[in-house]
């Protein structure tokens, strides 16, 4: 039984930067870079017309990127207090247009997506943005840094979707051993069809 | 000269209960509710679903209601660390849907409202609730306390907006009385057409 391939775009928040990123695969197969960029704000430009531009350019991504979930770096209030505000206003567009959409929308904290590229949950920005490079077989590390945090967010959720595929995958197997309708599948099933692309339940 | 009426709307930003509140009026006149009301969203809702309802109750009020601008409370990072990512990403989406029409949108701190409707910045709610029911003639406090806090930011704006009419109609007497294009007419001319309601400047 073969996972499908899964096209995530992820998003690193932010008024003066929003950092876009999509990649596509499956765990256990190389990734492949679908399209990187990041979407800018003038920091002198009033709020409204901000978020109003933050908008049609992650809308814009959606409709030609057209990915299978949205990943959105999960903002928290302690950390830079100065800019958090920014962050989360700039986080909720990105999940209001990808809500808007029915697309399903995962949050990764920094130390999770930092984990699950490098291992580490410290890592520092040079040792993502390296990883994501020899990950997507890149000739050059992605610029901005925010480019490639949201790289980042977007594989370690196809690997986070892909731990979720070999649950289900093995709820299956268990099914299919011991006749229909195991709790176990019922529930993997359920939360396939929550995420919307664990379709690895029928036998 | 006379000051046009200008219709406001309040906007007391959070993902459980997010008060909405309309006005008309100008300073020196009595105020008149519009309409008051809350979009409530289930706590145990996805964040997606959240801004998705919020976003459309937010549009049906606009469309109702026909805003000549909209007031939305100022959210700091600093206090209410519990809430504060909610509110902040509740007031991106108020902030968003205005600006998307071409709406001025007004950002007043809590301890500004307060000030203009009761006299002190460190009023309590029910004193704030108090000054909006005699001020808007009302039969009883509106409820709850989120709607009410809407209603007060639509005050503080039609007053603040109101201010500046006056200082735009002194610059306009000086001009008249000095010869035309003083610097302080052109000032006050120019913050006027960027407020979009200050139509006193005209001799």
């Amino acid at each position: 039984m073969r996972v499908p391939e899964l096209r995530v775009m992820g998003v690193d928040p932010g008024l003066t930067r929003c950092g876009l990123g999509a990649v596509e695969g499956r765990p256990g197969a190389p990734l492949n870079l679908v399209r990187v960029g990041v979407v800018r704000t003038p920091a002198d430009d009033e709020i409204g017309a901000r978020l109003v531009a933050i908008e049609a350019g992650i809308e814009q991504w959606l409709d030609e990127v057209e990915p299978d979930a949205v990943a959105v770096e999960r903002v928290f209030a302690q950390h830079n207090l100065r800019t958090v505000m920014g962050t989360a206003q700039a986080s909720a567009v990105a999940i209001l247009c990808a809500s808007r959409r029915g697309l399903p929308v995962a949050l990764h904290t920094p130390s999770e997506v930092k984990a699950a590229i490098t291992g580490s949950g410290t890592a520092d920005k040079q040792q993502v943005g390296t990883m994501v490079t020899r990950l997507l077989r890149l000739d050059a590390m992605p610029k901005p840094a925010d480019a490639a945090d949201a790289l980042a967010l977007a594989i370690c959720h196809v690997w986070r979707g892909g731990a979720q595929n070999r649950l289900a995958e093995a709820a299956a197997k268990a099914r299919a051993a011991s006749g229909p309708r195991t709790s176990a599948a019922a529930y993997f099933r359920g939360r396939g069809g929550t995420a919307g692309y664990s379709r690895g339940t029928s036998t």
